[in-house]
């Protein structure tokens, strides 16, 4: 059986092209795609196949044939050898309508991901809002991510407040954040973080484009 | 004076890095941040400092000093190097929560996006929401997107919508797509388009912290 990759210490670069062939296998799951090749793999996530190899071949990642990877078996490896297969509490601070749009998101369930629970600070948002998500208050938050073991925030509340959040969130044990606001957070080294950002994301497009002339 | 890479080929990999030492230049002039070295930048976007002198070296990067890149002077010869100096014209498709969330997402304006409409099937929801910026019937896509010279859309449609939303924008002249929507698309190989995958990202905070232990 394959297991968790353990002590041994991979790049987020490699981390990140592993998240993105999962997802990317999640994806030919849904269209029926029994057999996937690295070339393929590393075409639908924007990498070379030399990388996509390395990785696997850092993850010990068996069982390739001629008709390329199976891909249900390739998915089950990477899951157990990144964890992901255990199921993982979120919840989502900030209830706007980027936060509201991520109470929503159903893919985040699809991939084990629960979000059971949302905060903001306006009690009135958390009373007009119709989702079947629990909401609270702010000021609950310590409390209710240490009774449920939460382990992942997701912050979407306006710039000013997100330090404080982010803060907050990691007093109350929390183990990774995902930050949608559009500044950067500073947690201590042993909180993973990733920043979303959105602009970057238009910035790499516009800047493709530009260059392909 | 620094000029477009122009013909020269990088990859996505490159590009990436370069589009968020940009937004992290961003970031440090917000703080009054004069210099900064090539280890300090790979720190902030997550690479090594390595891929960011090779990446620096290929776009022919200069002016380095003992106190590390002056960084008004870095951001202005990745910018033009780039091609990110010009301003460019942005639309939304797909009004929900998501949808309207970009709508307001300061961000973009600041680093030069301009989003010029916002387009929605539902009537309804177009009269409803309150914003600066024009909105209409997604009737008036192909129209509106040519006659205002729209480089980039921005798909925020319920996944059902995505593949047909993105053919419209494609047909209508559209050069890049920043796809939001949970589903990929399929495009021609001219145009340049990134989905967006949240769960990819929830999936590479779930995994690197439970690799850490």
């Amino acid at each position: 059986m394959a297991k968790p990759v353990g002590a041994m210490k991979l790049s987020d670069n490699t981390l990140e092209r592993i998240c993105k062939v999962f997802g990317y296998l999640n994806f030919l799951s849904s269209k029926g795609v029994g057999f996937v090749s690295s070339l393929e793999l590393a075409k639908g996530i924007g990498a070379t196949a030399y990388n996509v190899r390395k990785d696997f071949s850092l993850l010990g990642v068996t069982g390739y044939t001629r008709r390329g990877y199976p891909a249900e078996v390739l998915k089950q490896q990477l899951g157990q050898r990144l964890n992901l297969t255990k199921r993982r509490k979120a919840c989502i601070v900030g209830l706007g309508r980027l936060g509201s749009a991520l109470l929503d998101y159903e893919k985040f369930a699809e991939d084990g991901f629960e979000i059971v629970a949302g905060f903001d600070s306006s009690i009135n948002k958390i009373e007009r809002l119709r989702t079947n998500i629990e909401l609270y208050s702010i000021d609950q938050l310590t409390k209710v991510v240490k009774e449920r073991s939460i382990d992942l925030g997701i912050i979407a509340v306006p710039a000013k407040a997100v330090q404080e959040v982010a803060d907050k969130l990691v007093a109350a044990g929390i183990k990774g954040i995902l930050n949608f606001s559009p500044v950067k957070i500073l947690v201590a080294k042993n909180i993973v973080h990733l920043d979303m950002d959105f602009t970057s994301a238009l910035r790499f497009v516009a800047a493709k484009f530009s260059l392909q002339k």
